[in-house]
């Protein structure tokens, strides 16, 4: 086991929850950062507190992040609805619940945090099996982030740390890191995935995100926790 | 006279009053963004709202930025001196009012917010020769964040657009930017580029940014128009 620190990008949702464990068990003592962007699932950052506390990370911070003021998502513009019928997409493929440079925001600000720690590892749960559309959920787009940070920060160009983001979940399908998560003790209760959950974090059910978690606890053939809201 | 539209990062500053006047001046339609990240000099703020009138960016939205909870700067910290002899660094160059992954995070909104405009075009008013010890203001940092941008976003992977970062003062000397922009009409009396200006926006006179700026003006030969704060 190392002593190294890592920050872990921490949603609240069933995949970031999962990296969390996962950087654990790699022996990173881990620093939890979630993101306040106006997301209409806002049950998610309760969710990501409970998840840092029960997975055991050494701090969860929560950052605001102006999302709204820029729109152009149905995850943030209420005039944009969340599709309810799984795979729906733009015309070329990329869904409306694509935020605009959302992971590149986020890895942004983490690498902010991870040089302030003087920490060189970022955890990031981008998953590009069942997020295919999502540009920024690509092996490409991290590779890219990792160079960007290693010219970007004081402690690239020093050489004090060469930065390292980690994308653990990026080939793996829904059922194998539901799989991975309960190996490593992680309470999928907790967690909450749905793009339009309640304020208590339970899931509409319908949305493409309940499906693709739903699909996942299916094909592993293991109950699903979640909480889904009376219909 | 083109009708494209750019993004122009906006600090309120001299460098990018003038950044925005050669976007200008270049035909593009100017949506100017300024953040608001708890930076001591928030007179820089009201500055940038008065320069984005007076240049004639068609809009100008502030976006808030979570940066002081992350800590580690001069210019957020105020455990942290700024210091008041110009040059003053660390040991290994880097000033104590770099600001961790400052350029990523502001670059990456306005990505976003490129994004959501649909134009691919994006300035910022870095400068590698009075500020070679900021990673961030470096030419391969510029180039980095465009290859970063063309592979984060739906734009990009559609090829609907192809991303540019125009850093047009990267080279520039500070009379060589205060030269141009006296060309183009800018006032330099509305900016502000101190690091610790009073709410009036009256420079301290004594800290590094006021240095580089007051020899700027003296070396080109022109009256500073900078108003001090009373000694």
């Amino acid at each position: 086991m190392s002593n190294k620190h890592a920050v872990v990008l921490l949603s609240g949702g069933l995949d970031s929850a999962t990296t969390l464990a996962m950087a654990k068990a790699q022996g990173f003592i881990c620093h939890a950062v979630s993101f306040d962007y106006g997301q209409r699932h806002r049950a998610e950052l309760l969710a990501a507190d409970a998840v840092a506390r029960s997975v055991g990370a050494v701090e969860h911070r929560t950052m605001r992040i102006d999302f709204a003021g820029i729109g152009g998502s149905a995850l943030t513009d209420f005039n944009i609805k969340v599709p309810e019928q799984q795979g729906q997409q733009t015309s070329t493929g990329i869904p409306v619940t694509y935020v605009p440079a959302r992971n590149t925001v986020f890895l942004s600000l983490a690498l902010g945090w991870a040089e302030v720690l003087q920490c060189s590892d970022i955890f990031i749960g981008v998953n590009a099996v069942d997020y295919s559309g999502y540009p920024d959920c690509r092996p490409e787009f991290i590779r890219a982030f990792e160079q960007l940070a290693n010219l970007a920060t004081k402690a690239g160009v020093e050489g004090t740390s060469q930065f390292r983001v980690h994308a653990p979940l990026i080939d793996l399908s829904k059922a194998q890191i539901i799989q991975r998560g309960m190996e490593l003790g992680v309470d999928y209760a907790q967690t909450v995935s749905c793009y339009q959950a309640d304020l208590q974090g339970r899931a509409c059910g319908r949305c493409e995100s309940c499906g693709l978690r739903r699909e996942g606890f299916t094909a592993l053939g293991v109950a699903d926790p979640t909480r889904y809201q009376s219909v």
